[in-house]
């Protein structure tokens, strides 16, 4: 054991990022079940998105849609669609982001991706081309969404146990946009978490060649 | 313009990391097409590894994996599926990381989710669900995974110009993953970007309920 102790402090050693840094937004962060009834305001979202807009996407196409479910009105129409697991933590949070990708962000490329003009009409009839690219790239922002998150010393709790059809048509009733992911923000309560579960190492995840 | 300057500011102020951090990660970093000659050693992507691995998936999953091609006959059997615009700046790069998602993640939760003994029988039946949700993952990794190499003060080039089913082919040809993006990784060259490409604004991307 002495061994790995060793080898993480040295890791953390090699980083450009300072320690602090690497613990707020990854080592000491952890997905939050539980929350402070302390509010997550405007101001602090619009912080987070800020920082995290200058992401890279492809294209620049810039994806992810945020829905924010602030209001008692709005969380209640959420819950049916939450899995029962998730169902009370929802309902809990002092706040919702309901993660979206637009499939139709060709219409943007104009503003975006300026210096190619005729981008939008390569993937004008291509839908399932445009839905592939709003899934890599939304959940690209989300990663950095939820970094985000932690870089505003707040907790993140992402949920995939949710029924994505049934979210899109209450809010989202356009057609095009598709909800990958729901994120409870807060601050953390004391019973927030559990122990943390095991990581893959090194050589589980990278191979070289 | 003085009144968009002192947004940002107060905007900075409100997140717990600090401006260097916010500099380094996100807001002065950026995506580089140009590398200096400065290899990219194992134990700096150990260190990537070591930080972004605590990121949250789905289940705990973690169904991204890394191929990195460094010997030049390994970016050679690359390059023939690179997109032209992207060909010349993946030879040149010290790293390319190919970045893949396990489809038979399912297979390792016993060790990841251990809590939960029968988990992996709930997607085994299920190749398209589990294909979703290694995409979902996998690109929040991707995205936990650029975060990692901006902290360790190199520069990602991600790209999504290429043939995925040609470099599944080559490099993967298990069946059992699907190559999301390509990153070249290295130091940036003095000429490794053009200007900032426009981000949309919180009122085009946030709406609260």
């Amino acid at each position: 054991m002495a061994v790995a102790v060793v080898t993480a402090a040295a890791a953390e050693d090699l980083l450009a990022l300072d320690r602090t840094a690497q613990d707020l937004l990854f080592r000491a962060a952890r997905t939050a079940n539980a929350f402070t009834d302390e509010p997550v305001d405007d101001a602090q979202v619009r912080a987070i998105h800020d920082l995290v807009r200058y992401g890279p996407t492809a294209l620049n196409a810039q994806p992810l849609r945020v829905l924010l479910l602030r209001s008692p009105e709005a969380r209640a129409r959420l819950l049916p669609y939450v899995s029962a697991g998730n169902r009370d933590k929802t309902a809990m949070a002092p706040l919702v982001a309901v993660l979206a990708a637009d499939v139709d962000w060709h219409e943007r490329l104009p503003e975006v991706f300026p210096h190619r003009p005729g981008a939008r009409d390569w993937f004008a009839d291509d839908p399932a081309g445009r839905e592939a690219q709003a899934r890599l790239s939304a959940a690209l922002q989300i990663g950095y969404f939820l970094v985000g998150v932690r870089a505003a010393g707040l907790a993140a709790g992402p949920m995939a146990g949710f029924d994505p059809a049934g979210v899109e048509r209450e809010f989202f009733p356009d057609g095009r946009h598709r909800v990958l992911l729901l994120m409870n923000i807060g601050r953390p309560a004391a019973d927030a978490w559990r122990e943390r579960l095991p990581r893959l190492d090194y050589a589980e995840v990278v191979r070289t060649l």
